[in-house]
């Protein structure tokens, strides 16, 4: 049977290890000729093609259900669930996700971009069986990385605690995240791996242990003796109430198959650790795991990335990365911390320039903003890079840890905005409108990379409490960047980038510049705008726009967010409170959830390109021109 | 020396244990003195008077740090650091927090609330500390409860991998968080303290067991038997990294000073788990842990509340409590999910009344909402029961595996809005705002606590995707309940309440009734208003509400809650879109953090009462009276 003609995972049934091996074979081709023509995560699935095989085959898939956490290492699981055919529109418009998603296929029983849910979605799912005294399996697929996340511990002391109540979690022990792991948990598990094999002993233990001469002095010993006679590995995982198997070699089809078939005969919650190799069967990939983490395309037989036809400009992290760097190396207050996104964010940089400022505390976004918290309070400048999408993981922190308190944590909110092909899970949308509300915070956004890196100036010389920078995905406009010198922005302060007494364009961040664009559109419509480029979200620069609002008597703002609540929002606020009732139309991101596509596309179905929010313009002067406020 | 003269803890230093324990009898007496009289917490301080004597004997306060996580536990550590003269006012305005706050004592190093963030922000000290070169403890004291919440778990991942960073946790297991508690790692901690205590062996042991004659097959037990050597108990923590030490009898002073020594002399991450009685010391509180952890003022002698001078209407979590249990009877979808908050949110009626539908996750908001995601997927009915600001832990799980998959959870917030003596750590004031931006949410609040329960019924009965009701702490204002057969609400759908042509007061939730007085006093100034219950934030009703606008010409939002991005930004969005261009009043919580204080008292201080938003609305009518809409 050849991988196109699988079209149902329990046609697996009956497969032998042979036939097995050849599927592997075929799932490892069609993963990589895809991933290196058109780009996707690329080490994380390599890694469980056996697990997925031997796994899948000791169930029945039309009963039971496998969670996959984060999802990226799903495309195994992909490739055998009916999405053979469509593979090659991997991550792009309208084509296969990048992770996983409950509409795309029965399959996928819990969506996932985020890591560290499974076990507590696969936790809820077995409670619901029992409750309706059904009989499947649920599964929970983790990576040692993602075991680290709070959320995961919170379900396992759940979990741990239901003997009665069935539930596997298969660890994918890569000693990886998309970075090297950090913390006890990763060393444990590491630790647990370089064991030896361990065999259960015989039952005769007990008889033998009797004919044992021991001393007065040893003889508390002795009850600990049968403890000893079961693998000591695991031991922190069967103080928590899990049956614990393994390690397991992941790669190993006939030992996967036998453990989780042993598994399924356990009662309450078991959990079976499974080693496997990062870039499993790509030597390339195996060799740089980091580098290969995610990809952009790339030539197989040398594993170089295929250069775009022209020169990019740097991206918003690289400057990032460099300008932190830059200052951090004069300055040894400033800390640079990830939750285990260093080289997304651009601190792999930092980590290089300055290592003994930087922090990388694991997938563990909430202890992240915290220990940062506790860090300002001592005086340091710790400057939490965390994306828009998972500081959403910390917004209790940012709230009572960092706001109510006043201590002055810096965030840098990386792929804020439409993030492309990561789709919905990923999108950095929701940043303005769920940090404007809580008190002391400052919000601010540059305009490019070479403000950008004055924003960062500003936010390490900000000692009075906590401010939050915001920029996207993606690569700058070439602007001259400086070395160093950078001059730090007043805060709350705006900039006036064109005049024109017909229309009021007010831009945030991203979207300055295309307010520009814009406004030659405008203006080759006999529309003259004033365009000014926001840089604060809060405190808005109230001085410097409600005049102007009041005397132009039109206002238009964009933004690459959630228009619930967002930029838009603050602005209307801010009028309103000062009575100025002028028209406002706000543009960005309505209420729907954004897919995968290139930005480039996703914009352009927002009608957030130049052309189209001119049209938009013109439509509304042509319906109701620029007033006097009333 | 009497406690009244302890005005800095170091005072402690050089006292014998004679004296410590007398001032721990008057600690006890102050506090019960203090709670019986006030109201406050009682238990848990109860619990942590010897730990807080003995640690802070082991310490100097002018250099060394003390993290308390939660804070309701600390009114003895408030007790010696300089609150003594003034705890009469403790909870009250302008009086002592009943948590800590950096602002109040240079002694509260750590300002807290809510749980689990100790370690961290511990951690994060002792990182500064150690950047700066410097060489004072940092100490976290962390309960049993707390130790299940995400967070600390990610912390002690983090700290146990810093082999050099000092920092001592003391884990205070008094075997509660407010209820009894919930998981495998309580179960673990307990286990433990069940364990007989252990000497440590001498070093003679390795000679001794040379000489046992070990069978063959049992030869590989010999090398784990040097580890039984070492106490068994704490495995779970030695493998993660910390030195573990105890358990400890919490209440026994020499006990605990000699450990805390000892600790003090170790490197690396130290746990001193450290076994104590909630309530220790009053006899009543004792036997009725859950009932004396917080209480309202009381009969020291009999331990009986005092009652207040007239029958109060039932609070809304009673309501909730008694509906959602009518309901679930019925219903074996409907399970009641909290974390670690039953009383106070009234599932200790649905507890007792349907057990097999109550689900408590432990101290472990983020677990609890995806587990509901997962209960969601397969046809059960969730109701995620958590405080407005405990639900702020579990926002990207909200965004993640709820809306964006559009799974109905149903949300349930009680303590949304002002919340009074708990102060800023704990008011409901940023639900509206963080939850309105995310798409499928649909929210929710009641007028009273009869809708209270047709909203339950909604909420139940809505299963095309997530939806959200928000609900004041405190009593609802006795009007008639129904026992069942209560009518669920259109989705989206406001009531006209009053009739007016002069101005449209919208009001949201708690703030409905306000708006009615309201809506009376300014009739007694000629100005007649239209007030109408919004019910719904999302959707809003525009259908009414934009038309009501146009034709009045001039509106006024009400709500309990920040006005940034909340209900009234909601209200201002929707006329902007539709072009509906009237001034707007938004009327709400402003831009800063909330102190403790009785609801009046801060209501006041908001000018949030009837006569206050009457007065404002009369003032910018006399400036600007309505318009038609332009």
């Amino acid at each position: 049977m050849h991988l196109s003609e699988l079209t149902h995972p329990n046609q697996l049934h009956g497969l032998s290890i042979f036939q097995l091996q050849q599927i592997a074979r075929q799932i490892r081709e069609k993963h990589l000729q895809t991933v290196a023509a058109i780009g996707g995560h690329l080490g994380p699935g390599l890694g469980v093609v056996e697990l997925t095989l031997a796994l899948y085959q000791t169930l029945d898939l039309d009963r039971d259900k496998v969670i996959w956490d984060v999802g990226h290492q799903a495309y195994p699981h992909k490739l055998i669930t009916g999405r053979y055919a469509n593979f090659d529109t991997l991550r792009q418009k309208d084509g296969v996700a990048g992770y996983l998603k409950r509409c795309e296929s029965k399959f996928d029983h819990f969506g996932a971009g985020h890591a560290s849910t499974s076990i507590s979605a696969a936790l809820g799912m077995a409670l619901a069986r029992d409750a309706k005294g059904e009989n499947y399996k649920t599964v929970a697929v983790i990576g040692d990385g993602a075991l680290t996340g709070g959320m995961a511990l919170e379900a396992i002391n759940h979990a741990g605690h239901l003997p009665k109540t069935n539930l596997l979690v298969v660890l994918n022990d890569n000693e990886m995240s998309i970075s090297p792991n950090v913390g006890a948990i990763p060393r444990y598990l590491n630790k647990m791996r370089l064991s030896p094999p361990v065999q259960f002993l015989t039952d005769n233990i007990e008889e033998q242990m009797k004919n044992m001469p021991f001393s007065p002095e040893l003889s508390r010993l002795k009850e600990g003796m049968k403890r000893l006679a079961v693998p000591k590995v695991g031991a922190v995982f069967e103080e928590l109430g899990f049956t614990y198997m393994g390690p397991v070699d992941g790669h190993n089809l006939e030992e996967l198959i036998a453990t989780f078939k042993e598994a399924h005969k356990q009662t309450g919650p078991v959990l079976v650790h499974v080693a496997t190799v990062k870039g499993k069967g790509y030597a390339i990939a195996e060799q740089d795991q980091v580098g290969y983490h995610a990809q952009t395309p790339f030539n197989l037989a040398t594993g170089k990335a295929i250069p775009s036809s022209k020169p990019k400009p740097p991206s918003y992290s690289k400057v990032f990365g460099e300008t932190l760097s830059t200052l951090a190396e004069n300055d040894p207050r400033i800390l640079g911390i990830t939750a285990a996104m260093a080289t997304g964010t651009g601190l792999d940089i930092f980590q290089k320039r300055v290592p003994k400022q930087y922090i990388d505390v694991g997938i563990a976004e909430q202890h992240a903003v915290t220990l940062a918290a506790g860090l300002a309070c001592e005086g340091m400048r710790p400057v939490a890079t965390i994306y828009s999408t998972f500081l959403q993981r910390a917004y209790d922190q940012i709230v009572h840890d960092v706001c109510i308190q006043n201590v002055p944590v810096f965030f840098c909110m990386d792929r804020a905005g439409i993030v492309g092909s990561d789709g919905p899970t990923h999108q950095g949308m929701y940043d303005i409108a769920y940090l404007r509300s809580i008190p002391n915070m400052v919000l601010m956004a540059p305009k490019d990379e070479a403000e950008l890196q004055r924003m960062i100036v500003t936010g390490i010389n900000h000692t009075q409490g906590p401010i939050a920078m915001r920029y996207p995905r993606g690569n700058g406009y070439g602007v001259p960047l400086m070395e160093e010198g950078w001059e730090e922005l007043p805060i709350g302060k705006a900039e006036i980038l064109r005049q024109g007494d017909d229309l009021l364009l007010l831009g945030y961040g991203s979207m300055v510049y295309p307010a520009m664009q814009t406004a030659e559109i405008l203006s080759e419509h006999g529309i003259e705008a004033t365009v000014v480029n926001a840089r604060f979200a809060k405190p808005l620069d109230e001085e410097l726009i409600l005049p102007l609002a009041q005397k132009i008597g039109r206002v238009v703002t964009l933004e690459e967010g959630c228009l619930q609540g967002g930029f838009g929002s603050a602005v209307l606020e801010s009028l309103m409170d000062a009575e100025v009732i002028v028209p406002v139309t706000r543009i960005g991101v309505p209420d729907i959830l954004v897919d995968h596509a290139t930005p480039d596309q996703s914009k352009a179905e927002l009608g957030l390109t130049p052309p189209q929010m001119a049209e938009r313009i013109l439509k509304s002067f042509a319906k109701q021109p620029s007033v006097a406020a009333i």
